[in-house]
């Protein structure tokens, strides 16, 4: 039976690539008959890697079978899997962050998880020589996954091996990392055709603190002021969320690629509460300037207070 | 702050010689502050490869404060682990057994699972090239782990991993392996130190199945006829031990590993019709005898049913 490799909901430019590139190895190094597959639309930055170095769009799936061979990368949070995943056979995970609980396997089985930027960074260690084996679609994908997740090294959750990687295969590839991850980002940064709801859902995972339950929506772009633009009307629709998700409140970080900080909406009391006890700022009238926050993993959770 | 490295209650001989291993490693190749510990006195096969290989016992303790670094080795179950451990900063996993949530880390760690039969398999893998560095002791703590958690390559958890580091070890040492594990063996049967409820309670994990919960206990001996001689007083005190743990029942398997069979104890109706039901077996008075059974894991866990 086909083995389906697939990352999170609402797939970026990792989850997209990464089980490309994961299929690729367990299909032409292994010998194993595996698939890649997304939940959900890939986000326009990955649609782009796509088009970029004619990668077949991986089919979609909504649910996995019980007893199907699974192997999940790039999330290992339940909340972000189709609800029946711990009835696939999960056969392994490859993955970059904190580890949430509540995947359960019937057996022991491989699990990587590596503090770097991007889980396509593990993958490459994991495929030792191997490695030299990919053709460049897929180390295409694989360059792609580390500039969209380390935001062109701007990141802090960058590594020097995430760094090292993207350098190696860039120049091996005569890619221009500059140049190229500029389109990326444009890509990523062209949101005229998502409704309000769906920017506020795109790249987007809940948390809870102080009581509270938060989606923290995270809007990485090369163009602020067009998401900005939307403002009162994004700001109509993170009610309209939060009360469909059953969250107390929809926070959303315009993350500014170039000038490094990320505008906060701040529209009620609870969100301004929020910024001004999470990062010691005081707000404007609807929102807030963070200098320097890019990171949700790294600057933007660790620091979240009520 | 010193990292503490620990594997689960009840230290077998994995779990004892796994923190020390990679303690040396975090010491002595990556410059770091670390230490070895236990949650409980190692086992007498355990002690014995201690004694053998001039290895200091690593310190007993009951808990973890919040915030200090640990290494969790050779297991990822809570149950098994001090009740504060999601307090603790976690800042690595290293393990052979199926996942079971419940562990949190604050952000992304280093976690490696590997379907491998001994957790020191992994180590040496994950020691690359520096693993020429490890001293005879060290080099015999991974030899004794790998010999104790394959019964000496019988176990079908055994991977050709397991073997050839071990096969490579020994003649690295100048051990003969029969030899070695008959002394690791002998060490492990001699249970007459031991109180009845010490020794249902030494190598056994909590499962549950069809609604009722099973302390399912092993007991790994070259002589099952010394375990088996105090049947009565170990069948009366599976009573009191279900009792004070909270479990419908005690399932006793007594494995003989040179003949590489167990031998159950089926005292009473539940727990004949598990044996029954589980294995496929008839029951004699109050023993059945599993042919081929050594491994929890592997045989007797995914078999298990009421």
């Amino acid at each position: 039976m086909t083995i389906k490799v697939f990352g999170h909901k609402s797939p970026d430019t990792d989850s997209t690539g990464s089980p490309i590139i994961w299929a690729w190895y367990l299909n032409e190094v292994e010998g194993r008959d595996a698939a890649p597959a997304l939940l959900g639309e890939p986000n326009t930055e990955a649609a782009f890697m796509l088009q970029r170095w004619g990668l077949d769009k991986p089919q979609i799936i909504d649910g996995v079978g019980a007893g199907d061979p699974v192997v999940i990368v790039d999330t290992n949070n339940p909340a972000e899997l189709p609800a029946d995943i711990n009835a696939a056979d999960i056969t392994a995970i490859i993955d970059h962050h904190k580890l949430v609980g509540g995947i359960e396997t019937k057996g022991p089985i491989d699990i990587t998880v590596r503090p770097v930027a991007c889980t396509a960074t593990i993958m490459h260690d994991l495929m030792g020589a191997e490695a030299t084996k990919m053709p460049d679609p897929i180390k295409g994908a694989m360059l792609s996954c580390i500039l969209s997740d380390t935001l062109e090294f701007r990141s802090p959750t960058t590594t020097d091996a995430d760094r090292k990687l993207a350098e190696t295969l860039a120049a091996d590839l005569g890619v221009d990392i500059p140049g190229y991850a500029a389109e990326m980002f444009a890509a990523k940064s062209d949101v005229s055709a998502f409704s309000d709801a769906e920017l506020l859902r795109m790249d987007s995972k809940e948390y809870e603190v102080g009581g509270k339950k938060f989606r923290v929506s995270v809007l990485e772009t090369t163009s602020p002021e067009t998401v900005l633009a939307r403002k009162a009307s994004l700001v109509a629709a993170m009610d309209e969320v939060a009360r469909e998700d059953g969250v107390d409140q929809v926070l959303l970080f315009v993350v500014d690629i170039l000038r490094e900080e990320a505008t906060m909406l701040v529209p009620n009391d609870l969100t301004r509460q929020v910024a001004e006890k999470s990062f010691a700022t005081v707000c404007g009238d609807d929102t807030v300037v963070l200098p320097g926050i890019v990171s949700r993993k790294k600057q933007i959770i660790p620091n979240l207070a009520v």
